[in-house]
């Protein structure tokens, strides 16, 4: 990717890749959910709009922070999945500094459901053994 | 603040509030670099514009992110500084991962200057005193 950056400070240069508000619901996707198709992402509660899916899957794909694969359990060439490669399995302990933080300060509007409210109790109790546990998750299925 | 939310996944609840560039870039301009007034904010190397500037600083303000206080210098009304909150001031972590991220994966990019290394370096070496600096001064000029 030839890109120029605003700047070269580490900050910039993350957020000018996935700071922005569907990247990152892109990528929680991903980690959390387990979801890795087109489908699955389009479907997500926020409902993205297709044009602004295909961009950032599309940019996040440039970036290297995810890689498309040919289905798995289909073995199609037309129907492909996206997964986290190293670099994008590395935004796991951010993600999970997120989840912490609205834990914390957005929690009169978290869902009750019981895996966000599973995911920011194992995360106040251990954060590093979920960090390892989603890592270990992301790599299985970037394996498959 | 009375928001709709698009969701109430803990992750959608904080990327709508800070998940966008230049949000991300303000708060990193007063966690990292003690930046407090808007001309600083203005001045910043990514050079955000005018408009967007205002926008984002009174909307990370009506979420509770920052604060606004009379300079603490000159004392007059028409200048006022922006603080971080306590909910500011506990996304230091997650801007902490973003560093360690960038260290590690936008290595070649990131600007050769020694305060963006040293705080790269910091972060590797420990984590958690780098967090409790980073804490400590923020809450100090919030107090100031």
């Amino acid at each position: 990717m030839n890109h120029e950056y605003r700047s070269d400070c580490p900050v910039n240069l993350a957020v000018e890749i996935f700071g922005d508000k569907w990247s990152l619901l892109i990528v929680r996707d991903m980690i959390f959910d387990d979801k890795s198709t087109y489908k699955e992402f389009l479907d997500s509660q926020e409902k993205i709009a297709t044009n602004i899916l295909s961009s950032r899957l599309k940019m996040l794909e440039e970036a290297g922070i995810i890689q498309k694969q040919s289905d798995p359990v289909r073995k199609t060439k037309t129907k492909s999945v996206y997964v986290l490669t190293p670099m994008g399995i590395d935004l796991i302990p951010l993600f999970v500094e997120i989840m912490l933080w609205s834990g914390q300060h957005r929690k009169e509007h978290v869902s009750q459901d019981s895996i966000a409210q599973d995911i920011i109790e194992k995360a106040h109790r251990n954060k590093q053994a979920l960090i390892t546990e989603l890592r270990q998750k992301a790599a299985q299925r970037a394996a498959a």
